[in-house]
């Protein structure tokens, strides 16, 4: 039988994401809501390490719900993959009896988690927040529809520029080992094309398309790239291929970057971390441990952390159809 | 045995939504794709009345997946609600040899569609347009989305005045028929009390409530009201109201209106748009007519449009419960 | 001889604006460089009243350029504008040994700290900040930019309705007793026609003007209304005459309110709030008092206290005539 | 004495700029209010070279003014550098009896219109476009504004990721040859040190400077970098070398690029590209030519074509001062 929840913490852990400070929020405001107290650890799992934490109360997190970025601040933790960083970690939690933690990041947290917890049988439970969606468990992670908004206004003025000198603009976005943004904002931006990681298409196949698409009568094209495509080439030499190969195009570059990660939460992000975060705080209160909150269809549901580690999720394949009847 | 389908026609009509010129584009896409022909008509079902229409092909919806509104136009007709209406619209039909129609629009759309579907024998295809998401059938219409972050957005602006001046605002969102909109809105943009058409919380109920927040530390607050909300006051008699009843507040209303109709579609949006469409024009290819896309889980699926025209969505209402625990 | 400035405070007072957060900044900002203390009060002059403040430090500000509203918040207070309320203050400061005294905020905040300052010789410098651009001595305040922003972006949402239904649209946006909002938003947003305080153009010209745009083939149309239009009567009113009279028109209202008071400021607001605010500090410690500063040309020039109090700022009439023609 | 004019011709040349389809549809809308004929060409000076225009009537404009890019898209001619290519474009002129062209473009449009306009008598009207401001005789050119407004947003974005992780971002903007869009963005987002071309603070002030930014307790830091700037590296060598140096920092680099030229102009810029195209057609018919139309204060002035492509117009360097201030 689980020991019963007084205080629990929390972290933010790799990379940050929209709607993590909602998340946060929720966490601390359902322990209010249940009494129980909520330690907020600094710079994910260096906090738990190094004792740097705030006991956060229902004012603490007032006017951050609209928040980009983190205030806990995240960190990618060396020290915590080490068997002394988690021991230090333990001693901090033992000493300040924080009886469970609610981790708010991706797959090398969840790693790390799953590690510690069976390590030192303290109770987590994972949050979904990443803008890669790239996490098995759940349709959608927190950050994720954030960041396909700023895809496609990016690229919607980029498509002001492409329209009007009749240029070829290749546009490389985040996700090094899952397509999920590249898909979605290249059909949500009218892209031509949309190279992922997880489908090569080969490079004949981009000339003959970019040609089509040319002979159609289209004098400016856009061409989502992937940061991990399978086609082997980075984004700057795929645009001087084409220059090569189709000299007519006036091919130009541009890697969206860092201003994915960030900007104010949908509403979407918002509710979704909400939701998320209050069922987190309920399920240690449940006597639960070790899973992840999970969207499916409307509702949140829960899946084994060993699960979320060891698997991936499967982008939908239609949508690539459903891109090329759309780029005719 | 259902006809060849050779050309197809297109309507927006009822309230417009972001994300229909996304929808159009997609049908006119789809039928470039299959070498069908396609029709738009203008003014919703009155274009097929007057015969006010125009032949679309790829290039023809260029650069307008990210316009709001829709370069269709819409209205509600209420010639079509005649016998006489309809003949004529058959008549036009039958003389430009349409063989289908696409209607994106909402309930009243799709009603007097199947109306005219069984008269006349001409198989019809909902595609559900409208920012108040209140269609049976689908967890998310078009235009959904992109309301929710308008309405979020809004509110993030009045919070900046209402927590300078430690006010209580009053927000009236859309919603005439179903709390959607103000329900998620209202979680989104961190509201201390939401009203709904769907649950009559009571006066009393609303004032205990306020006080609280006031004896919590909270100074400023929001409540989000839906148009059609339950307990019999508009926005306005709720502030004043309030004001009668706890005079230490400074309350203020704000009737969003009709810029939560418009704007440029979200991400969500644009690709729900895209995928319901092509599969529109897929299936009256397939010989199915009477039916309505929708979205569930990550699935396009279908609905006949009986259902949808008689049953109501229900609203999560899980979320009320997740709204007074973040109001905490 | 003026004495040294060791302490300065700041308050914001009057309607919030955005860029209020930037200006507050500056003013700490400064303070530190030139290594003197800064005491930020809250609520107005409330909290000098009350000696509700706090020592402010560079971190202190860190990551609020970019937030609307003001966290020193505001307020209008009402006891300032008494013997006892000036009289109370005045010990406030003189306990805290402040030497100077930094108002941000408009009209109103201006008139009471000259009265204050004559009488107990405290050095003011005023900063314009109100979205409303009516003071006189600047040719911008703090907020105007970004309110111009935001009105523009909620008639492009509505307008995207006007378009597709084909219908007139009255807009109610801020502005009492000057017509700067309406009149450059008119222009900015593509109005038919835009009323101000300014200037009575009569119902005659309206309905003259609507007429024509008619027949012109525009069917849809937006008219911006100034709060404080001349033509005497408020926007509903406007909208029933017009039905009455042009029964062909189908038109809306849509009373902008409080959305235009926050926000994100504009880069220009930010920009002018940070150089404002750094030159008000400058003029404390170079002994000078009792004015305010603005902007004309790119320059930051200063004007006297009772200039700025006493004179109207004019709106540029050319931009009706801009109007006019533009709305062919 | 100068022959009456009858019909106009409007280009837009060069880079785009958002205000550009607002500054079209201002001629436009003007000719028609004038009674006399406008032309537009299609791709800057190669439509006047090929004949390839369109007659632009007050509807061909509607529902434009908020669209980023060009309608008449643009382009940089070679041919036109040419005299032949010129005579073929006087030929064209000539035949369809255009009497007088506005230009809407930056300093190597007016160059050419310049010659072009002495070569053969035709009068021509400057109207500044451009995103870089980097053009005598005008304090804003179309298009500035907004890309401000675009790179604080983006830099915000930016910003929540450094602050969650403690990193130092170098962004690069645009302005080869001019600092204004660096020096204001650099101020307005908050960053703790611009590099502009105008200016060598050399590499050892940036190493200073990070250091006492340090040490002053900020972990997170922005650096602006010009794409000209004069320290002779690029924004990747610049962060390689600070990492080296200063191997605490965290650097990463985002080169913003093409999101700079496009989106949805801000009111400033619409009201500035009407009233400035406005006065162009205005000054043709009154006879007037070889002139630019600039912004001076709150007046629309005019300045020689002779000046505006010789002189250069200057930063204020006050604001490096006041940035330094800021980053305290």
């Amino acid at each position: 039988m689980s020991k019963k929840i007084k205080r629990i913490g929390v972290i933010t852990s790799g990379g940050d994401a929209p709607g993590m400070n909602a998340a946060i929020r929720a966490v601390v405001r359902a322990c209010s809501y249940y009494h129980i107290s909520c330690y907020g650890f600094y710079n994910g799992y260096n906090g738990l390490i190094n004792g740097n934490f705030e006991e956060l109360d229902a004012r603490s997190v007032r006017n951050i719900i609209n928040l980009g970025g983190t205030f806990l601040k995240s960190a990618r933790s060396k020290e915590f993959r080490t068997k002394e960083g988690r021991e230090k970690a333990y001693k901090v939690l033992k000493k300040e009896q924080v009886d469970g933690l609610i981790l708010i990041g991706g797959d090398g947290t969840f790693t790390g988690g799953q590690i510690f917890s069976r390590e030192y049988d303290i109770p987590v439970i994972g949050v979904p927040g990443t803008i890669d969606n790239d996490i098995y468990g759940t349709s959608h992670t927190i950050g994720y529809d954030t960041a396909l908004n700023t895809v496609v206004e990016a690229i919607d003025k980029i498509r002001d520029t492409a329209s009007s000198h009749d240029r070829l603009f290749f546009i490389e976005v985040m996700g090094r080992d899952a397509g999920f943004i590249a898909l979605n904002t290249g059909i949500g931006a009218g892209a031509e094309e949309i190279l992922i990681p997880e489908e090569n298409l080969g490079l004949d196949r981009l000339l003959d398309s970019l040609e089509k698409s040319r002979r159609s009568g289209k004098n400016s094209s856009i061409v989502i790239v992937s940061e991990g495509d399978k086609i082997g080439k980075n984004v700057f030499q795929l645009a001087d291929y084409v220059k090569e190969n189709l000299p007519y195009y006036d091919a130009k570059v541009t890697v969206l970057g860092h201003i994915q990660r960030g900007g104010i939460p949908s509403c979407f992000d918002r509710v979704l971390a909400s939701r998320m975060s209050v069922k987190a705080v309920e399920l240690l209160l449940d006597g639960q441990k070790n899973v992840m909150v999970g969207l499916k269809d409307d509702d949140i549901i829960t899946c084994p952390l060993d699960d979320v580690i060891h698997e991936k999720p499967k982008i939908n394949k239609d949508l690539l159809r459903i891109s090329e009847i759309l780029s005719t």
